[in-house]
């Protein structure tokens, strides 16, 4: 009942995926593995002990009849190709965000696996499976709050690299909020705007830092999302959901508290990798437990994949034009709905 | 050294001070009283026994050679008129907010006043004395979160009255949080917009209810502001300050808190009368003493009457236009500067 | 209407009565002085330009037809002879904690008081008047956490100065616990034991620093009670009580929160003073009103006075044996009884 | 590299175990099971599909050369003789708490185990593997408090059967803080005592509850530790640590804040078993780690076993005297120490 995974991509996420399923999940084995690197899938392998095939290129892995599913962790704009090499071979798919880099990369994705005829692909948006936003996500489904009618949250990290430019605080940031909120909340986005606050002179002088972005959904929720990548405070996500009966907020992270120097506090993580470490964890092992129980994955689509790319281009769009712009979907496929 | 007081207006809000004035501050004391109906203002000079004189109306009652000062507690529309009445003949006044219903009427104030030669009015916008927003305002003053970029606030009150209406979100709720945040970050607004977010199923058919409001100010800091008046769960004012180094949070109310019934929680208000209970009396104290002190009232100024008037201006023409809309106010004189 | 009222003693906590009641409430004056110290009387009167008699001593100012009331803000010692001499003289009394240094001392004051005829003595025990007890009383009398089973209650200070003793622990610190915690669960104390933790090494060589003490009332309540004075962090006072149907906290002092350095934390006072200052204004505000509308003041009475007493010598005998110890009152006399 | 399981013991706690490492976990299998009731073993085998032998007893089940490690999930009193038999047969062995029912049970294994020469044996005190035990030990082990002096903690249920009686306070629920407390503290208990506080109209009637604890170490911390498992609000573990320069608390479990009903709150668990539910997870797969990385089980040994039937059956016979009890205590052998 082991199912025999292969792994695209040897870096630093594709490592993590590896250890994972190695060393702290049941069911999944490692028997392939691939790399634009030869040599850093060479040294996967050794790193941990793998009983497992070295091929070329994506193409030769996911020909491997022993190979049930792959990791897409390669990066961003080489997703697309391995993810449909892999759908046309019939193999699972867990992909990375993004699972292409355009929408219409996405949609050629969508359609594939439509055509395949049942769902195959998982995207890698783990925050699905954090028990923090699992618990909001039960609040609002039972109405315990009533209808939201609004959303604000924030996405902050300490600093970023030089190379981080204005765009990714969209697509590498935002994109996470993208996933979850409508997944929360049941709904589709219809606008989106950005705006630039005052900045912060911590930020690079390419960089836009902080950013405020509003989403506003097909039923008139408007969710207020702040991304601030040089808050220099520490790694902070926020997620309050307002609605007619009452409000909800995603749990803090759990740290100790202290009295200490005329301050009462929590511990904030400086180190995003903490954050999400469960819902990693989860994300795959229910990835491995859906298929092994219902033939299919069980987590975000390439739907959801698609429409996170639609919406975060939009988003790009209003940073360069400042103005109110349009989240253009394709009618949602039935073969999506359940 | 008592400073002698007439009240024009005592109705509840009038009758609150009065007995604030009588019972539990220092300083002062009520000498005379008005109101548009004359049984009320005997009444109040019943009800707390007062020694003063009942006037048929303001003008006769700031003519008193025994008034020293005039709180006007009436309603709206005649604020103004009191107001100049007063300052003509050269009497401190403690104004409730608004100083006058349009921006016009603030300005023929702030020029009375200018041309009297010092300052005497003080606008009634109690939060600056609240010890909550007086520690974030310490915050911010000390460089402790760095330079603001970003503000979040969040109005809420559990029900409104039938009669009140879309424009009242602005100038009778949001009014609190346009005087108290420029004075926060020492700023003045250049742009507000209103956007209309889902409408809870509790708000009367003709209003619009919540509404999230945007503030730009000069220097470029957002302020993303929620007013939410039948928000059911109780009333609820909450600020935060994003700045280069830190985030600042005014308090929440100081209540109990309780471990019951699978809930760890604190008591949130239901009446907003309980919320800045120690600023209605602080303000009204400092009333007092700064004009016992340094000859002048030493709070909220015309001016910041006038500001207030010219931001909820905007803020409604933009609830019309549904656009971001200028706030265009005069050059600040130097009579008002610090 | 405004109550004439005589200091005995004005040092630091007498001038910070005078200033209260002259430039802050409402309805009393300073009308007589007297210190040990007479240049010390002389200057407070200058300091607040009192119109104020300087007499010199307890007795004259008592014997002064005047004086309504007298506040008796001298060193701890001399508590006792000049409540007597007010009470003898039956004008009303503000007394600060200790009402008197023995329990004898307070059955003689309660025996006076008694021979009069009716109340008129406080206790400055303030603390029943600050509003986070309040709540807590209120909690409790209205049964919403069940009946009080458990108590755990927390007094601590930053550091103490040399001089402060280790009876001191009970006697200055802990006294007001020991008077506040009875009146909020309606009970009396039975034994009480005190126990030595490990010492913090930053206590002085003499003082044994902290100490935990256990008090157990009448019905069986148990509640254990720390104190330590050089915890270094802050001042802290924290109560809980654990009832049958829930649990409920003293609220924390209420300051700003902030998120920065990788914490979300609320400050910790470092000032005692600041901890209960709108209480010291409340006790004295209804010292005043009491006396005014019903004739006697309303506040902790010469009966909790004794009880502190008592309780006190107690725990401080079980400093010196470690063994659990009797707290021995007398029968409550129905003349305390409300 | 797998690590092969035999299970003695198929009950509630038996199958949760094997549920996590036939679905959780990685690196074991369970490849024999045995029970006193047949039944139960062969309708665990088949609940979850194992692969495994089915023994008529314990000893013939650690007699099996496959198996490499057993798992005691059997009833306590049996604990002992199969943990014995492990040894003696150099298995592995993760057992349950308690290790045995008496000291000298406890003080067997640890001979037995030292005999054979290296450790094999983790008594199950899964609350060392709880990630905020672990964060309040950093804090502990980093000086970042200081010095403890003191410890509060708390153990509350909401509540419990008719067949739970006063000594299971100490045997079933303290005893989890015994254990994670000296660990904690890297100290050891030289005192114990019991004190019975009001009991609760809930309690059975030959049940005392709630108890305090009081635990005094050989550096002299004091442990003031409430047991109350008929609180009614919820399950609630609390351990605040008291330093010479701050204090440290576990944290709450991390569930969704939310503001409802005039309360702003977060929600208790009601049931115990979602509270560690991590901590079984990483406690098992440690202890499979461990085995394959060092040769030996890494958390809590038969020594740590022996402590805690010492202190318990000393806090049981406070319980009946109502004094302090000494905690007897062999010498630590060096085979325990790290």
């Amino acid at each position: 009942m082991t199912l025999k995974i292969g792994v695209i991509g040897t870096g630093a996420i594709g490592r993590e995926h590896i250890k994972r399923i190695t060393n702290n999940l049941s069911g999944g084995k490692i028997v392939a593995v691939t790399d634009v690197n030869q040599e850093s899938a060479k040294s996967a392998v050794e790193q941990f002990s793998l009983d497992a095939a070295i091929y070329p290129d994506d193409k030769a892995l996911v020909a491997d009849a022993n190979v049930d599913a792959v990791l897409v962790t390669s990066w961003g704009p080489a997703h697309e190709q391995s993810v449909l090499a892999a759908i046309e071979a019939g193999k699972y798919v867990f992909c990375e965000k993004p699972l292409a880099t355009t929408a219409e990369g996405c949609m050629r994705i969508v359609e594939a696996e439509m055509k395949h005829g049942k769902r195959l692909v998982q995207v890698g948006f783990m925050r699905r499976y954090d028990s923090g936003y699992v618990q909001l996500k039960e609040a609002i489904d039972s109405n315990y709050i009533g209808e939201p009618l609004m959303i604000r949250c924030v996405h902050r990290n300490p600093e970023v690299g030089d190379n981080y430019t204005t765009d990714m605080e969209i697509n590498d940031t935002l994109v996470h909020e993208i996933d979850v909120l409508h997944w929360l909340i049941n709904d589709d986005y219809k606008f989106v705007q950005v705006a630039f606050p005052k900045k912060t002179k911590r930020a690079a002088a390419h960089l836009q830092d902080p950013q405020l972005i509003t989403l506003e959904t097909n039923s008139g929720i408007i969710i207020t999302a702040e991304v601030f990548v040089n808050c220099k405070y520490g790694y902070d996500i926020q997620c309050e959901v307002i609605g007619e009966e009452g409000v909800a907020y995603l749990p803090e992270f759990s740290g100790i508290a202290t009295r200490k120097e005329a301050k009462f506090g929590t511990s904030i993580l400086m180190d995003w990798k903490q954050r999400f470490i469960a819902a990693y964890d989860k994300e795959l092992q229910d990835f491995m437990d859906s298929i092994k129980n219902t033939g299919e994955p069980n987590g975000p689509t390439s739907w959801d994949g698609y429409i996170a790319a639609v919406t975060a281009d939009a988003c790009v769009k209003s940073q360069q034009t400042g103005e109110k712009e349009l989240v253009v979907l394709a009618d949602k496929p039935d073969f999506y709905k359940n």
